[in-house]
């Protein structure tokens, strides 16, 4: 039986810097061969949204988040020194420069390295947001499950 | 002797869908069987205030923060998209429309459900924050406590 | 063998609250004999900033970030309530008349205690940060430095 050591991470926050952080830390944890769970609620989906608009039917206030909301790990912005959408696109350069993972090279990393990426189904609900509007190859569950292996991780993370 | 699992959340923000997060993830583990503390400190003490104002004597520099802070669970905005208070509202709405319990029923449920709910003396001295202001059935500790149930526990957050 | 208890943090933000409440836990833990780690990254860093302007060389991108953030612990402002600077102030007052220390005096006492400061390299190099920057007395490590602690740490959170 394999008694993979399990490390898990809420990631509620839909800033760039924020979003950078928890896959590098997840990333890590998977090349060390932990099983990985991020579980993605809140401003986080936003993460995981496609960058182009996706055609659902949407009710008036569905629709009030989900135009305003940033499509995509692209289009996320900064915690702090966001200027505008300056901060981004100098934090990208740099990363560039130094050779650093851009934010959805991180996230395809991660999908391959085998770290489960989970959509909070409550939350989308909250939202507006749709399983379509969502890149592939993610999962989708409750708080419940996220529980189930926050229990049995050493590290818990909520970023 | 009961061998319970134990789960600590430390909640120092006072964004209404912190809040939510933090009480959605306590009142699950709870059902979960796990003992709960969720260590209310800074902002996150707004959560606990009573919706109207209580009659103390405090004094100017008390007043500062006391006068600006939101009272209570239902008066909290958002961490983003709150446009205004227009945010919340929807935010609400949309929670009522899926029959998902508001942040007061969370907090009720929490205390029903035995989640022990821990105020922070020090920075409640710090924000100018007396007990009677605080609601019914709440603890009152500092740090040392919140480490000694962190230290037994699996899941420990800070949100 | 010793077999000491462990906790880390991850100090992300660079709030005056948040770095607070981060030293008051680490202290805390430190006190019941945990070997603590705090892993400073993105704004985190600036806490660990010298508070006057060190002669280094700089490109204009590096100078972007640096020239913007705040120099060291005395300079942080407050996530919530900072009016201006004011919040900061009145919270330092407050402090100081509950004879608590201020983050100055809990760092200095953290590195007394043997909480190992660590700074992250690969966010030094993001921000455009440089060693002689920072305070003397703190480690430089990678994401792989944080995981191996974390992965052997009861207590591990994200502020």
């Amino acid at each position: 039986m394999s008694q993979k050591e399990k490390t898990t991470i809420v990631l509620f926050s839909g800033d760039l810097d924020k979003a950078i952080a928890a896959f590098i830390i997840a990333n890590g944890a998977a090349a060390y061969d932990h099983e990985v769970t991020i579980f993605f609620t809140f401003w986080g989906l936003n993460t995981l949204r496609k960058d182009s608009p996706v055609p659902v039917k949407k009710g008036f206030l569905e629709n009030m988040f989900g135009k305003r909301m940033p499509r995509g790990a692209n289009k996320l912005g900064l915690s702090r020194m966001n200027m505008a959408g300056i901060g981004p696109k100098i934090i990208k350069h740099v990363m560039k420069k130094h050779n650093a993972l851009s934010l959805p090279q991180l996230i395809e990393l991660a999908q391959e390295q085998g770290v489960k990426l989970v959509a909070c189904t409550m939350t989308m609900d909250l939202l507006g947001l749709r399983k379509e509007e969502l890149i592939d190859g993610i999962d989708y569950a409750g708080v419940a499950a996220y529980l189930g292996d926050a229990a049995e991780a050493k590290v818990n993370l909520f970023i």
